[in-house]
């Protein structure tokens, strides 16, 4: 890992950390139900389940020398509940949101829906997008680091 | 608050915690589109949401000399599981759960429905039942004590 | 502990949880310097420190059987956030805050204070307030009941 | 529920948690080998496995006038310290701590130990002595009232 | 960081928490009685202690575009309770477990051995693991890369 | 990521958590009054607030096979005791702390000043460093590699 040079900015991570509770099904078209059935299980079930998901977005960048922040909080949340959790909080995925008309609501999915998400409300900012975090449980987390 | 007598059993609570994942929308039969749209909010949303729902169960009762125990959490378990988390974990509240077919899925009503289904199943022992929780954000919480 | 009677409505609490962050000092003008030194120790530092308070607001009583809450939660979260949040959030308690002109700002008078302030929000509700818990780190915590 | 009197201190609980890491094994001489294999399953282990445990422990009384406190916390969390810290942390329950030679080192009897210690060791304050929670996992908490 | 290329999978992490409680010493023969009792401090008391570690396991791969998965989760919970918690979990390390015969316990050595065993247990998906953390307490964790 | 190679020792990350409680105000004298209430908002407020915040401090490095450890874990907590636990802990940032006279106390900022801190009191062993991560809240984290 590479040392600070001198006079050079502080890179640094920031975490901001929500949550959204959505229902959803794992169900693809690309499987009949016995194969959605034995491959999803109880994730299956005909009328769905549901959650509280955990959300982190990390941003990485150089700290202002000015304002001492990489990237304004109150922008960050602002970004966050737009793009994210006014879609996302208290929906049905796979009803209510179009991105998982045609693919099915695993958290890896959600996890890159939110990616690209931010990086169209980030604008010009996106290339400080590091990491999107998203738990589906209190056990299960999924990381997309865009690539 | 009363000081331990001498020559009788300690009496302690002991609470399990799990949590189970669940669908459901809050609307009333009761109630007409408009009134249900004001009075829940987004929790009225048409196709629903979920959470991931955390259940506290506390017994209150004796610690048995030989044992030292209050209730084996062996048995307390298997109650739990078969009681409750089989019958609400991965389902839709409203459509999975007879008892909330005529009764709106707030929390409140979970935690009482909890109540009921544990006296049932501890059977001679429901006495020791004390107090339900269930929590269905990091913010709201509910118990219900059997009063 | 007494057991449902038949045809009541069913009792429950409900908790919604909260946090603000404020700066303080514990120092009392009842005790000269070195007095104040030595109970406080190093929360009598002289430029004051802070927390994230945690805050516990708990109601109790019946479940409506028309809209299956006890209160509701909307209702709730606007009278903890015009009676403590918007007093307490980002602000000084000794500085900020009238109440602790006179009494020194311990984690126990941040609960009382509370809950006059809740009590006075609710109006004809406050008979609901059951309990007020105030968090000041991960390891301290105080409740006050009204007592 | 009471409502404060006029004129009256008001009435609080303090709470102070701390954890400590201990090895057990669940075996009494009261069964023989099946039985304890048989009652306690995986924690009748031969060679013992270990938590770590978490203390919660409840004072209840007046808040002073004068320091706005119930108990000053620096003298507690010496309490708590010398009276269980000291006698359980990084130790074996069953080997190392006299009161569990002749009692199985359930977290119910664990709890009635660390209830025992406190008043000793709180003296003429025992009185104010409200609870004692012991947390052997995320799961499964025990709590004394002194009962 | 590299941004994600069109056309190719999406990579992500995927992270699974579990829980073992287990006794332990740390004590090695590489030094004499008093050497150890220097380095370990209390860690060296004779009779061991124990803890309730907290074990993430994180995978890192392609998400397939047909089931929406980076690895069944299922399929992740089986390998992990077979490799580490049936070995781990109740036992006591240096008496129960055969690897730390000739290590010392330290949960450094528990991280390595968990990928070891996972490694193992995944076969031809080995090359998925991306890092293994083991927390002891609240405050101490460590991760293995596999480096 | 590269697997590890036969012959070599294991490289391991080793986690300590730490909290400590302080004030701080978000001005700078970089800019004048209203900009500093335009950017900052309640974080300006004239008077200041606190944080409980959460550190993380994160070593990397070889784990001795004569010790089965990365770094003794008593000698780590003195080092954060000595260099940030000792100067922040129940301190305002601003009033209390030279580094923050000229640069305003953003947690990125608060970040940054552990790691000299700490690259300072761990002197010949300073390439072990990896990170620092400080919380400032439960919602938003911040973590300097260095860089």
């Amino acid at each position: 890992r590479k040392r600070p040079a001198s006079g050079l900015l502080p890179v640094v991570e920031m975490t901001r950390r929500e949550t959204f509770s959505a229902a959803h099904r794992l169900h693809t078209y690309k499987m009949n139900k016995a194969e959605n059935a034995a491959l999803y299980g109880k994730c299956n079930g005909l009328h769905g389940h549901g959650h509280n998901y955990v959300l982190k977005v990390t941003l990485r960048g150089p700290v202002s020398p000015k304002t001492g922040m990489l990237y304004n909080l109150t922008d960050l949340k602002e970004v966050i509940k737009t793009s994210i959790l006014d879609v996302l909080d208290h929906k049905h995925l796979d009803k209510d949101v179009a991105f998982f008309k045609k693919r099915v609501s695993t958290t890896e999915n959600v996890a890159v829906f939110c990616w690209h998400q931010l990086t169209t409300a980030l604008g010009n900012d996106a290339f400080l997008l590091a990491k999107v975090f998203v738990g589906e449980t209190e056990k299960n987390g999924f990381t997309f680091f865009g690539d």
